[in-house]
Order: structure tokens, then C-alpha cells, then sequence
């Protein structure tokens, strides 16, 4: 079949939409139309040429939603009509990884998803004439219709709208998911969140929905307050008006340092402060930024001698064909907010506008409507 | 009265056998008849002048075993005759961090330990012309006779014998604690630990007590290996007989990495090799060696963000009065050894002879007894 899609032919340059050819689903592999995807820094990250293990050309994407169209051979828990949340963190709940209860890695496609190719080998994207095109992070979201393993899809309920439970696929679960999966932050804790973008603002509603007694954002632009306390945040502050030691300011104001504390900023000094400002004794730091090829964190011994633990989430630490449906339900419930993140939504052929919001620091989020 | 003790007067010289003032126990305190004292790195660290926090004149040792001679006003669980080991970190049970189930660290004499006092802000030592000596560690072991906290005395059965379990007031606390409850390894684990010194022979021990499935040991010196073999080690690696990348073979050698290491090295690129060779997912790598003065430690952050974990620990994470105890019913049940570890002993006039054991690498732990 051929669908439209939104192919990223080099690095650094626009998206291109372009009719593609789309083979069908092979053996344990689903075809699915995307609905809504969210338009996310990792894209961006690859699409720019940071990436260093970015691939091209390829169809970007991996925040999506949308409903099974078709199933291949061998696929037992999705029928056409379901509706589907793609995984870039696949479960196949038999590898050593699903069956360890400590991590969400998933090593079943990890392999070939890295190579931008499904677990056979190949992709089932082309150009007209005939060029692969690779997938990415095994969703490419980009594309109306895409085909994911079977085990890279959540089922979610019907009822929820597209074009909001779509960022359920990356950033919702990955800051909701550090509190509650990673973090396992208890009722009263004391919290600090840098960085408040997309994934801050989720950690933060993750730390309210955990019960958290005192929720510290720390970021340098003003600006970000007022969303960050529609959120939950208690308390703000911006490190440029902090006089003297940021660390001291922060562990004063959390009454002897926080009990977690959260990077999502990918600055691995910042990396360091979160971790210097967790509590002695039992205060635990979580990364979830991505920092640049290279960078390194650092710090003194004796801040984990001392008590402090250092970690780090990917996805939130979710598992997610098991806990993707539950975040969606907590969304549906009002347990949750997405809709005040969604700044700005535009059809597929406008989604380097989308980018360029980013850039600009003007939206929380884009989401292309197909 | 009047004790016999080893006095550090300044840094870098040789401890001085002298008689000493000894104060009885105001309000909350114990005096102790100290039966038998391990010579410990921590001791030498500070001795040898290069630690930064070192106070002098002091009487040092903090690995001690001995019987209640007297008891303050307001003592509630201790009586004279009562056998008991000093500790270094005490347990109020009332502080925060007491009542906290994720530290050990107890805050309650913490300020005053590190200034050498008492908790009144004193000394109960002076020299015959009245010249104050500092407490260390809150223990001062090197002294027949001693004052401490109650809260700093873990009560013991009558039967152990004192030039035995003095060593579970720090080494074999800290090396077993370290597995027990720091890393919480459960039974199957697979485990790496650096260092095979006296720390690293108890964390082998204690991994061994823990049902581990395979003890990987690591050290420089060939000569650590029938040792560490005896206390419980199953594959010995020597990084300097090893080619190419330590990390590798050691993930190599563990199946994927291992699911706790330790370092008992105290050198921060061992910190390094040992988070790295801790199983992507899951595995969690332990500091428990000390570090020079400034040393970092560092990482990329998708070390962390792929699912490992960084630790430390004090004390191995041990509540020392509700712990301790319970270690030496171990050892007197058999379920840990340490004679052969206690490769020396000596009176207290040749103490001096203990620490040049130590820096030729010819004792793993030598006991002052009295």
C-alpha cells in the first residue's frame, strides 16, 4: 500500500511529505494507522544530526496513537478496530528483561529497532522507487500508516481522544513514570523537578499524584511558573536569582535536602546539583534528560557514601503494554491532566512548523492530526 | 582515673603508649573496658595526617570489644559487666534519620564526634598535666579504658570472644552490611568485588551468607586469591593479566554484567569500572571504599539511564545496636568466619608494629589485645 508520510532524507535538513510504499505486516508484526503523534526533543535530536547513532533516510516519530488496521500472521492480543498507543520500549514479557522485576528494557527488538529495520531484518518502508526508508525507534509515527511488532503496541480503551493520550507514547509516561515506576516516590515526600518543559511538567503532576507534600521546580526562565503550579509545583525557583550556592538554597528550602530529585533538563551539571541536593542519608536523584554525545556526570564519593543514590529512567521505567493502558484510564479518570501540554496542533503537511515551535520555546507540546 | 592508651599528639608520628586522665561517664554515658581493638585504614588515614579533618592530640581506634564498667546518670539499657562493641555511628532510635527505614546514619552525636567531644562538648581525656586529649570517632579504642554514648555501645552476648568480634565494630560490619543491607542481594545473585583486602574478603562472605551464585573477585595481587576462595570467592580476575577492556570481561564473565559489585578500593576509576560492569537493567554497584580528598567520580549518564544504580554506603548500612549483635550470633553460630582474618596479634606497646603490618601488606588485620 502507500501512505503519507513525513521522511526525514538527511540529517539536519526539513521533513519531506511524501507518498511512501508501506508493506503489509509479516509473521507477529501489525499494520496500524496513526491518528495523532506527538512531536517530541528526541526527534529533534535525531532529525538534527546530533544524534550519533541517527539513521537516514527514515520516518521519524514515536509519539503516537491510532487503531490496528491489520494483523500478520501469529499476532494473538490485537485485532483490527483496537485502539493502539506504539512502544519505542517494546514488552514481550518472556525475554530476561520483562521477566526481571527491576527494569522495563525490553531486549526482544532492541536489536534490529537500534538498525531502523523490524525484527526480520527489513523495512517495510520504501520510496516510490523502491528505496528503503528505515523506521525509527520502531514506531515512525510520521507515517498515516505504519507496522510495529506486535509487542511494540498497548492496547488502550476506545474512548480516549487521539490526539491527547498520543503523548502518553513518550512524554506523559516518562515523567509520570520516574515518580511512580522509578522513583517509587511515597505519600509526603519532598521533591525538586529541573527543568520544566514537557517532561518536568509530567514529573511534576506524577509527584502530585503521588502525594507528594512539597514539589520544588527549578528552572531559569519566569515564565514556566504559572503551568508548573497549575501542575502541582509548590514552590519555584529560578537558579540566576539565587544568591550564592544553588544547593545550599535548595536543601535549605526542602528542610535538609529532598527525599527525590529529578533532572530533566540533559545538562549534567545540573545532573550534579540534583543529585547534591538530594537528602543525606536516604535522598535518591533520577535521570531522565538526555545528555550530549560524551558528556559526563560527576561528583564527589562521599555524596553516595553518605546515603544518596543515583539513577537513572528511560520510559519512566513503565512497562508498557501493562502500564500505557493504566496511564491512559488515570487521564480518563482526572487523575491526570494532558490537554493544558497540547500548545498547538497541525495537520502532517505543516510538521516543520511544529519543529520550529520548538526551537522557539513557544509550545509544550505539537501534535500532527492526521 | 588513669588508663593506659595509644596517643596520636601529631600527625604523621607514631602513636605514644602513655597514662592518661579518663573522667567517669556524665549524664547518658558509659565507661568501657576495652578488651581488644582492630587496627584499621581509617585509623592509619587519619594518624598519617591525610585527613583533612584529623584532630590532634587524639587517641584513635574505633574497632572495639569490651565490658561496662560504670554507667551514667540516666542509662537506661546498659549495667556494669555487660559486654559490648563501640560504635562509630550510633542509634538514638529518636532522631530523623533513626526513624527514617531507608539510612543508618544516625544524627544524634554526630556534630560533636566529628569535633572529638562528648556530647556535652568535651573531653573526657587530658593528659597527666591536664592538657585535653580529643575523642575519635566517638570510640577511642587505642585506650584500655573508655568513655561513650550509650547510644554508641551495641550490647553483645557474654560467650563472643572479644580479640575476635572487636572486628565486627567495623570491617566485618561494614563489608557483610554492604551485601546485606545496602545492596539487599538476593540469593542467585551473581556479584563483583574490587579490592580484596579485609573489606573485601567480608563482602565476599556476605555475599556467600546471601546465597550468591557467583562471587567474582578482583585484585591486582595474585596472592589475595587462596584467601578470598576460602571466604567464598568463585572466579578471581587480575585486571593487570587481562587484556583488552576490564569491563568487558568482567560483563563477559558474569553473563551480562553482574547484579551488584562493590568497590573496596577507595580509587575512583575502580568506582568507574565497577558501576560499568553492573548488568544494563538492573545491576546496582556499591562505594564503600573511602577516597582521597577531592576525588570524583564520574560517568556518562546513560550508564545510569540504561538501568544501573549508584550506591554507597557507611558502616555497611548497618543499625549498629539492633545489627551488631545479631552479627556476632553469626559468628558464634558459624555462619560467618573471622579467625583467619585476625593475622596478628599484639599489646598495646606495639601497636606502632600493627600499622607498619599494614602498610608492607602482610596483615589483613592485626588486634591490639589488652
Amino acid at each position: 500500500m502507500r501512505t503519507k508520510a513525513a521522511v526525514a532524507l538527511e540529517a539536519g535538513k526539513p521533513l519531506e511529505i511524501m507518498e511512501v510504499n508501506l508493506e503489509g505486516p509479516k509473521e507477529g508484526e501489525v499494520l496500524v494507522e496513526i491518528k495523532a503523534t506527538g512531536i517530541c526533543h528526541t526527534d529533534e535530536f535525531t532529525r538534527s544530526g546530533a544524534d550519533p547513532e541517527g539513521l537516514f533516510p527514515a520516518i521519524l516519530g514515536h509519539e503516537g496513537a491510532g487503531v490496528v488496521v491489520e494483523v500478520g500472521p501469529g499476532v494473538k492480543d490485537l485485532k483490527p478496530g483496537d485502539h493502539v498507543i506504539p512502544l519505542y520500549t517494546a514488552e514481550c514479557r518472556e525475554c530476561e528483561y520483562c521477566l526481571h522485576p527491576k527494569t522495563n528494557l525490553c531486549q526482544k527488538v532492541r536489536a534490529t529497532q537500534g538498525k531502523g529495520v523490524m525484527p526480520d531484518g527489513t523495512s517495510r518502508f520504501s520510496m516510490l522507487d523502491g528505496t528503503p526508508i528505515l523506521h525509527y525507534m520502531g514506531c515512525s509515527t510520521f507515517s498515516n500508516y505504519t507496522v510495529l511488532p506486535e509487542i511494540s503496541l498497548a492496547k488502550i480503551r476506545q474512548d480516549a481522544p487521539f490526539d491527547k493520550v498520543c503523548y502518553i507514547g513518550c512524554g506523559v509516561t516518562t515523567g509520570i513514570g520516574a515518580v511512580i515506576y522509578t522513583a517509587k516516590a511515597e505519600i509526603g515526600s519532598r521533591a525538586i523537578v529541573f527543568g520544566l518543559g514537557g517532561i518536568g511538567l509530567n514529573v511534576i503532576q506524577g509527584l502530585r499524584l503521588a502525594g507528594a507534600d512539597q514539589i520544588v521546580g527549578v528552572d531559569l526562565n519566569d515564565d514556566k511558573k504559572a503551568m508548573a503550579t497549575k501542575f502541582g509545583m509548590t514552590d519555584f525557583v529560578n537558579p540566576s536569582k539565587v544568591e550564592g550556592d544553588l544547593v545550599g538554597h535548595l536543601v535549605e528550602l526542602t528542610g535538609g535536602g529532598a527525599d527525590y530529585t529529578f533532572d530533566a533538563t540533559g545538562n549534567v551539571q545540573v545532573m550534579r546539583t540534583a543529585l547534591e541536593s538530594a537528602h543525606k542519608g536516604w535522598g535518591e536523584s533520577i535521570i531522565i534528560g538526555v545528555a550530549p554525545a560524551g558528556a559526563e556526570i560527576s561528583t564527589r564519593p562521599f555524596q553516595l557514601v553518605t546515603g544518596r543514590v543515583w539513577r537513572g529512567t528511560a520510559f519512566g521505567g513503565a512497562r508498557g503494554r501493562t502500564d500505557v493502558p493504566k496511564i491512559v484510564d488515570w487521564y480518563m479518570d482526572g487523575k491526570i491532566d494532558i490537554d493544558p501540554m497540547i500548545t498547538h496542533t497541525m495537520p502532517l503537511e505543516d510538521i516543520n512548523k511544529g519543529f520550529d515551535l520548538m526551537h522557539k520555546g513557544e509550545s509544550i507540546r505539537s501534535v500532527v492530526v492526521y
